[in-house]
């Protein structure tokens, strides 16, 4: 059966292995059609998405709604900052409106955590997480393991790094989970007080050295610095950032082996990774972007797809 | 002849009652294709419309393009605040030059009341008010009364109050005219500063309370406080606007009868009514919401539709 | 057969003739689909089209919307401000990730000159020009010459005169690489200041008398006078450009002959041009906004069509 075991795609921490190796071969499959010339299947033809962003996207966006488009799906945007939200509507009021339209699926990306999983329960359709603040943003976590599996045809036992600040990503969290459950090993790199003391539950490694982190690892997962924490105590500055943790031309170079460079974007070049390695024949940054358009093409086809073929 | 007698749809003021029941007959049609899995027709497919929207809109503008994508429309969204009107160029040289690029319909809302009617002069193409000013807002009356067709299998001898800024409101101004076509009585329930000197000519019933207005009504449509009307004399408080014209759980409980309530949204849970009123099973707020999109593919289709089929 | 001799369409200074002629032949029989009930084709199905904008635009845009909606392709809007350039990315990771995404056609309008140049080297796919900076703006100048064909049968031998800021106008340029190919003469008229030193090597005429442009021409180009070079020494005031090199009702009376008048849009009405002259049966300003969608059409046929159909 090609369908999800679970309604909604809300997370990665109670996906099954199941349902996360389903999503990665449909996704691969959906990799070849993008190499055809016509990139656009009919599966979901006349189905209706709306995808409700009500924090800053562009890649993100961009990426569900060509996943959309070539899915042959009918698309409504919708953002958060130009809605009756700010005349004092609820968030509930705003969603239920949506789904009272008979909506056929909701996108979600909201800055509060767990606000996709508190949508299930006032909308019938299905829910993907676009990304719900620290939370969780399961697609993205979703490519970086398809990128990798495309990359050595396997997860099973890839030791992989994941280095910046683990804090504040919800792309951290999503590949933990998603990377343990293929029972892939998993490195967390960063300053100390950039990684949150919960995470040690999880059976994760911890560094706080990058040089360990790179030695030790078969991928590296590079998390993209935000400026915004700089300068305000948790990072003193792009230069000394770089000095500790950036991975940088030399770090690479001092390295006895082959490693896999991945980073979610955008890139700060310069910061957490220097241009000669983000463009290097190492990394597969721009396969994790093609991959993010038919990871999610596989998501909304294995939430709707079977569904629609019914009729 | 499934046509309007009209070539736009601008108001009801001016409308026929059989256009008015044609529209109702035609959107009940599109409303059962809304419960079917696939909820697109074909019948405008190859037709473009262009929503021109000089004002901020959330639910209308999303209605109105669900309506026209499920129609099979291709759609042009344009808003008033990124055009060139900010460079200097006039109103009628933007829609004519919309128009030159052969537009077949365009949707408008505006701020200024009879911008619609004057849209008529300068373009070709059949045109649809999706609001205009204080003036009117006709596919929203439609939708209300669809709703209230939906509910009674009829409008002819209902009596419907509508309560709130009258002043204010160009709801509530296509719902008189509309609901009296059909044979409905009116009454209107607003602080008396808040009911426009004309209304008299009308025949409607006016009422300063609420409790009164209940009594009465067999429906009551509880029109939006804006806030940006309150504190400067019009409205002195949310807590006592609540108290003196609030539809209450308490208010509702008191009556001996069923009302059907309605509001056009978006909600001030607490002020104009209480949660408890608008999400209990008398209320039929979320219906309007679906006839909203079958009230809006109704329109397009009568206006657009036969013609396109013509070829 | 039936495709440009460039992969990308970016400036008419390297524009064959040939191509010139089979971008106006083509948008003349995309002409005649527009006065069709239907007016879309399924030319480009299937086929992804994203546009690009990093600097504002209405007409533009929705025309390049139209034409690739007509065409059937699907279109991805992305605007520079709302992108990750924001957040730090710079401009080659943000486009190199859209061609990740496997686009199959960028539009760009970017306000640096040679930008699209630029983009050429970045992007695998086609990309057309939709203005950038001071360089060029192709395709309005290809739809300024489709308007000219179409009214004269030719453009050989015509003499155009182009009026107003020619320093600050990618129109201008264009227009004279485009029609000095197909044999046309140009002057170019406006005050001393506003004409580059440069432009002597390209073989126009220059004239600083409006009356003097307007007998020699058969067609005269009004450019647009953007209000911000008012007044900060560029342009002294509207009412002295008006009295000087405005195109009024009195200078076209005084004329014995007719003259076609052609003006980009958005109008200044009563500065570079009188409503009178705008709206004149010698007008073609509304024809060149509909040869916009044909022409954009043309192009993007001829660009990705045959490909298309070859699979």
């Amino acid at each position: 059966m090609n369908k999800l075991s679970t309604k909604h795609f809300i997370g990665l921490e109670n996906a099954t292995e199941k349902d996360i190796n389903l999503i990665i071969e449909t996704a691969l499959t959906f990799r070849e059609i993008l190499d055809r010339p016509i990139k656009k299947v009919p599966s979901l033809k006349g189905i209706n998405i709306v995808n409700l962003f009500f924090e800053n996207s562009t890649r993100t966006k961009l990426s569900f709604e060509l996943a959309e488009k070539r899915l042959s799906a009918d698309v409504l945007n919708f953002s958060g900052s130009s809605s009756s939200l700010n005349k004092g509507e609820t968030f509930r009021d705003t969603v239920q409106n949506i789904q009272a339209m008979k909506i056929d699926c909701a996108v979600m990306r909201h800055p509060i955590p767990g606000s996709c999983k508190q949508l299930t329960r006032y909308l019938d359709c299905p829910i993907v997480n676009a990304g719900d603040g620290t939370h969780e943003h399961p697609t993205q976590a979703m490519l970086d393991i398809t990128t990798i599996f495309e990359k050595f045809g396997r997860v099973k036992d890839l030791k992989v790094a994941i280095v910046g600040d683990i804090l504040h990503s919800r792309v951290a969290m999503s590949n933990i989970f998603g990377l343990q459950k293929l029972g892939a090993e998993v490195m967390l790199c960063s300053p100390p007080h950039l990684i949150p003391k919960y995470i040690q539950q999880f059976n994760v490694k911890i560094s706080h050295s990058i040089d360990e982190a790179l030695q030790w690892a078969d991928v590296v997962n590079i998390l993209r610095i935000q400026r915004e924490r700089m300068g305000i105590g948790l990072i003193p500055s792009v230069r000394e950032y770089r000095n500790l943790f950036g991975v940088t031309k030399d770090r690479l170079k001092n390295l006895d082996k082959e490693l896999v460079i991945m980073h979610p974007g955008p890139i700060n070049r310069g910061v957490e990774v220097d241009s000669y390695v983000a463009d290097s024949d190492q990394s597969v940054i721009l396969n994790q972007v093609l991959n993010g358009v038919a990871v999610r093409m596989s998501i909304l086809y294995l939430l709707l797809g079977a569904n629609n073929n019914e009729n």
